[in-house]
C-alpha cells in the first residue's frame, strides 16, 4: 500500500548519462515506494566531483558506467508518498536525503558501519540511478527532516558536509585541535568549515590557486599556504591532516607535517597506490585512514547549519535546470566556481 | 645518598662498539644511582635486530653511532643499589628493565604517551649506552619486579614481548580477532604468541623460509603461508595485519588482505618511503599506523609469561658471554637461530 | 518459499508456562521460516535465572507474563529449513542461536547497538516465545554455525558466555587487568572464565557459599573471598568490578574496591534503585554501567570454547527433557547445581 | 639559580584562613622557584565553591583545614621569575595557572591521568596553600601563556572552564549531542557554554531559581526547566546528563532522562552515598562517572575563550581586593552573583 495526499505523475523527466560526456533527457516511470520507503520529489541536487568523474571518464576505479545511469547524489526534496510502515503524516515533509541503501544484515551493518556494507546500493554509483530527475525513492530513515529555515540548496549540501563530519571524527578533531587541510576545492572548504565547527584552533589550508585560498579564509581557515612557495613540512606540527586533493606530493608533505600520535584522513581520491612516508608514520605512531561515505551524520550536519556554525548557501556559485546538467558538470573548469546545484523541477 | 647492602665494585667490564663491526672490552666506572634511580646488576640481555643493525651499519636512519657506545636494551638483573627516594628494601630484587628514560614533563609524557617523548633517552640509541655490561642505571619505576619462577632470559625478553603487546593493542586484537603477521623472525614469532594470548582466533603467519614457518606454527600461528607460493591477498580477509619484515611487497600484500575497518600496524623497519595501496586503505577505512616503543606493557608481559600464555625461554637459541657479543650479534645469519642472549657476569 | 531436505512435522511439543509455577505440555504448530529466517530443530536449552524468575514470579520488572509463554533462550540446534534469501546449503548445519530479533532500522540498530533496540523481540521475554520446544525460528544471521567438536550443551551455553564477553568488553578487561567478581553463581563463574580468557591477571571472586567459591576457583578465579568474613573494600584496589549478585551491599563494597579510572559493570539484576558510593565513583573517575544483552559476541564465544580457553561442558550439572522443565527450573535450589540443560527432543 | 629581570620583594601580603569563617592578612616570604618552576605574580583569582566550603565548614570530606591555609586556586598572573631549566624569556609572560602539581612518576601520571595522582599537591587543598596572595610558585608547564586579548579575569576562569571541558569530554559531547545540565550556578552555566562550544544541539538546563535559569539561557542553554514545576524525566531522552548540583533528587531524575547508551557525569559534590536508578542505568547501558580535576584542558580553554565561543568576562559579577576576601567568599548568598574575582595586587 502506498499513501499520498496529492497525485504524483506516472512519469518524470530525468537527465540520463548515456555515455561519456553524453546526457539525454528521458521520460522515466515514477517509482512507487515499497515497505519502509518514501518517494521524494527532488528540490535541489549538488554536483559532486564523483559525478564529474563518471561524466568525463565513464568510471571511477572498478565502478564502470556501462549502461545508462542518472547521476547526482547530494539532494533535498519533499516527501511525496510513503510506503507500508511509514507514517503518512510525513507526506509533505521537507527532507535531506542520505543517499545510502545498506543491507542492514551483514557484519558491517550490524556493527554500526553501514557505510562499509558490501551490498550497499548508493545513488549514482553504477548501476544505481541518482537524483538528476524529478522523483527518487529512499528508505524512510534516510530521509532526514530539515527545518523550514534551511534552504533546499543547503539541505542538499548536507551530503558533502556529512563527508566532512565523518572526516573530522576520524581526524579526532575536538576543541583545541590543530589541523592541516590540503586542497581548497569544495571538500577542502567544507572540511575547513567543519573543523572550525568542531572547535579546531588552528586550521591551515593549502592550495595552489590564490582564489581558492581566499575562499578557504572566507570559510574557516585561520591560515592559508601556497604549497608551491612554502615548505608545508616546515610548519609547526599539526595534530591532524586531511587530504582533499588526492595528489601524492600533497599527501606526503601533509603527513610529514603531522606530529606524534596525530591523525591523517585521506578524503581526496587519486591513484590506487603511491609512496607514503612510512618511517615518519611509524616513528610518530601516526594513524592514516580514509573516509568512505558516513554513518549517522545528518543530525549533526543539520544542527551545524541550522545554528549558523556552517554556511552552505554561501558556497553555491551556480544553479542549473535539468536541461543544463552538462554545464553544471563542467562548471568546475571555472576557478571561481565552488559548488553547483541542479534544480530538477 | 645511595643505599646498598653489599659493596658494588668501582669499575665494570663492558662490551663497547667502537666502530662498524668492531667491539672492545673496556673497563668502565660503575655509575651511582641518583634520586629515583636504581643500579641494576645485569643478568641477561637479549640481542635485538636494532643492535645488529647498529653493529653492521653504524646507524639506523638519523641515529648515528659516532662515538663508542654500549649496545643492548633487552635486559633483566638484580637491584644492587638505590638512590634517594627509593625504598632500600628493593635492593636484591630481581627485575626486568624497561629501557626508557622519558622527560615526564612534555606534552607527550603528560598525555600518557611517554614512548613518544622527544627528549627520550633510550638504551643503546646514540648517544645513550646500553646493557652489554655488568651494571646499568634506570629509573626506579622502570625496574619491574619479576616472580622467582621467571628465568633471567625470559625476564630480559619481556622487552620484545612489550613491543608485541603494544602492537596487539594498536591492532585492536581481542578474543575472536583474525590476524595476519608477515615475517617469522623473533618479532613475528613473539607477535604470534601475543596474538594467541590476546585471544586471536585465526593467526596466519607468512615467511619465505620453511624453517621459520615451522617456528611460527610452534609458537602460536594457526596457519602459515609461503608468500612466494601463495597469493596473500587472496586469503579470507583478516581484521588485522602486522608487518614484521619492513619489506614493501609484504606490507602491500598484507594491507590488501585486510577487510573493512581493519587495522594495520607496521613494526618492521624498512625504507623511509614506499608505495602503499592507498585506495584499498581509504575505501575500506582501514587504519595504518606503527609501533614506536611502548607504554605500560611490563605488568601485562609479566602476567602473560608467568601464566604460561607466552613462552619466552623456548625462543632462546644461543647464550654468549661479554667476550662473545660479536658472535651473538652475528647469530642471526644462522636460519635456525631465533633469539640470542648475552650474559654479562 | 521454504526449502528443507527432510520433512518437518506440522506440529511439535512445547513446554508452555501457563501461570506462575505452572507448565503444560502443548502441541504447537511448527512455524515456517519467512525471508532471511531459518527454522532450527532445538538440541539443547540452558536454564537461565530470568527463566526461573518468570516461572516463580510471573514477571521481571515491567515485563509481565500475562499469556501462555514458552520459556528458554539459551539454545543450540540444527537448521531444519530455510526461508527466502537463505542459502539452502545451510540445512542440516549445527548452530548456536543468538536469541535476538532487532528491528535493524532504528537509531540504536544503525549505530551498532542492536541489543538496545526499543523494538527488540527477544526469546522468552513476554510476549515472545522461547525455546523449551522442538522447533524455533530465528533470523539467519542469528544462527551461528558451530564446529563439530562442540557439544550441543556448550553451543547452548554460548548465550551466557556472550553475556560474560559483553561484560568483559565493558569492564575493559585486557591482558594484565585485575578484576573483582561478586557472586559465584552461573554468571559469576562464567565471567571468571571469560576474565581469564581475556587475560586478566588477578581474578578475585566473592560468594557467601564455600561450595560456590570452590567452583569459582575451579573455573578461573585466582583468589576467592567470603564477604561475610573479609572486608572486600580492603583488598588491593582492582581495575574492574563485575557484580553478578544484584545485592546492594555487594555492589557497594565492590565499587569501593575499584581504584582510579577503574570500571564497574552491573550484570546481576536487583532492586530498581539503591544507594551507591557516589563520592568514591566521582573522586576516582570510575565508570559504572550495566550489560543488557550483547552484540557480536558469538564468533568470539565460539573461538574461546573451541580453543579450550573456556569450559562450558564442565559447568553442566543436570539435564532434563521437556516433561521435566519444572525440575530444571527448580534445580537452582540445590547448592551443588551450577547449570541445567533442557533437551527438547 | 633563579632568573628575574626586576626585583621581586622578599615578602608579600596573603589572605590566610586561620579558622572557620576567619581570615587574616599576613606577611609571607615570597618563595623562590626551584628547577622547572616559575614564580607567578598573581593578577586575578576566581572564587570557587570549594573555597567557600572550606571557609564555612573547615573541611571537604576527608580534607581538613587543620592549620592556617591560603585559599584560591583559579588564577592568572605574570611570570616574575624562573627556576633552573626554564627559558628566562618567559619572564614577564602573562599566564593562566593550572593549579596541579602531580608526581609525574606514578601509574596514574605515566598513564596520562595526572589528575588522579595519589601524591597530587593541589592549590588550596589542605595542607597546600592557594592563591589569595601576591605570588605563587608553579611548575613551568602548568603556567599556560594567554593572548594579550584575554583579560586577567578570563584567564583566571580558565580553571572552571577546564572542569567544564573535562566534563564535556567524559559526557562524549560532540556536534549534535543533546545534553541536560542540572543546576545553573557557576559550574552549570560554564558547562552550558562549553556544551554549546562542543557543538551540542540541545542544551536543557534546570534550576529552581528563575534568575539562574535566565543566566543559563544567556550563556548557552537552548531550553530551561524549573524542576519543581516540570517532570524532568518526561523530556525527550538526552544523550548526556551533567549534574552540577550534588542534590540526589536532581541526579536521579537527570539519569532517568538519559536514553540508551547515554553518558552521565557527576560534577556537583554532595553526599558520599545516595540512591541511584540502577535498573535504568543497567537496562540502557548508560555510563555514570565523575570529574575530578582535569588533564590537558588549558590549550582548548584558551582557544574557546580567544575565539569568542565561550564568554568568561560576562560571568564576573564582583571584584574584591585581598582585604575583602571574606566578602568575596560570601557573595554566593546573593542570588544575582555568579562569579567573584579577588585581585591580590
Amino acid at each position: 500500500m502506498t499513501t499520498s495526499v496529492e497525485p504524483t505523475p506516472a512519469t518524470m523527466r530525468a537527465s540520463v548519462m548515456t555515455g561519456v560526456r553524453t546526457l539525454e533527457i528521458e521520460d522515466r516511470p515514477v517509482p512507487a515506494p515499497g515497505p519502509h520507503q518514501v518517494l521524494v520529489e527532488v528540490a535541489a541536487v549538488g554536483v559532486c566531483g564523483s559525478d564529474v568523474h563518471y561524466y568525463r571518464h565513464g568510471r571511477i576505479g572498478d565502478f564502470v558506467v556501462d549502461a545508462p545511469m542518472i547521476l547526482g547524489h547530494e539532494l533535498s526534496g519533499r516527501i511525496a508518498a510513503v510506503g507500508d510502515g511509514v507514517d503518512a503524516g510525513r507526506i509533505g515533509q521537507r527532507v535531506a536525503v542520505e543517499p545510502q541503501h545498506p543491507c542492514r544484515r551483514c557484519k558491517q551493518c550490524t556493527a554500526g558501519r553501514y557505510n562499509l556494507c558490501p551490498d550497499m546500493e548508493f545513488y549514482a554509483t553504477p548501476p544505481i540511478d541518482g537524483a538528476f530527475c524529478r522523483y527518487v525513492l529512499t528508505d524512510d530513515d534516510m530521509a532526514h527532516p530539515v527545518p523550514d529555515s534551511m534552504s533546499d540548496d543547503a539541505a542538499a549540501l548536507l551530503e558533502p558536509l556529512s563527508v566532512a563530519i565523518a572526516t573530522m571524527r576520524k581526524a579526532h578533531v575536538v576543541p583545541g585541535t590543530s589541523i592541516l587541510i590540503a586542497g581548497a576545492g569544495p571538500i577542502g572548504v567544507i572540511c575547513a568549515q567543519a573543523a572550525r565547527a568542531f572547535g579546531a584552533s588552528r586550521i591551515v589550508v593549502t592550495d595552489l590557486l590564490a582564489s581558492r585560498r581566499e575562499k578557504a579564509l572566507q570559510f574557516g581557515a585561520t591560515e592559508v599556504l601556497d604549497p608551491a612557495a612554502v615548505d608545508v613540512t616546515a610548519i609547526e606540527p599539526v595534530d591532524a591532516f586531511v587530504d582533499a586533493t588526492g595528489v601524492p606530493v600533497a599527501v606526503v608533505s601533509g603527513i610529514k607535517a603531522v606530529g606524534p600520535a596525530g591523525h591523517v584522513v585521506l578524503v581526496g581520491m587519486g591513484a590506487d597506490e603511491y609512496a607514503l612516508p612510512v618511517s615518519h608514520i611509524a616513528n610518530n605512531e601516526i594513524t592514516v585512514t580514509g573516509v568512505f561515505r558516513y554513518t549517522d551524520t545528518w543530525p549533526a550536519a543539520i544542527h551545524l547549519v541550522a545554528s549558523g556554525a556552517v554556511d552552505l548557501d554561501g558556497m553555491v556559485t551556480g544553479r542549473y535546470d535539468l536541461e543544463h546538467v552538462g554545464e553544471a558538470l563542467d562548471s568546475d573548469t571555472d576557478p571561481e566556481s565552488l559548488k553547483s546545484i541542479v534544480v530538477p523541477s
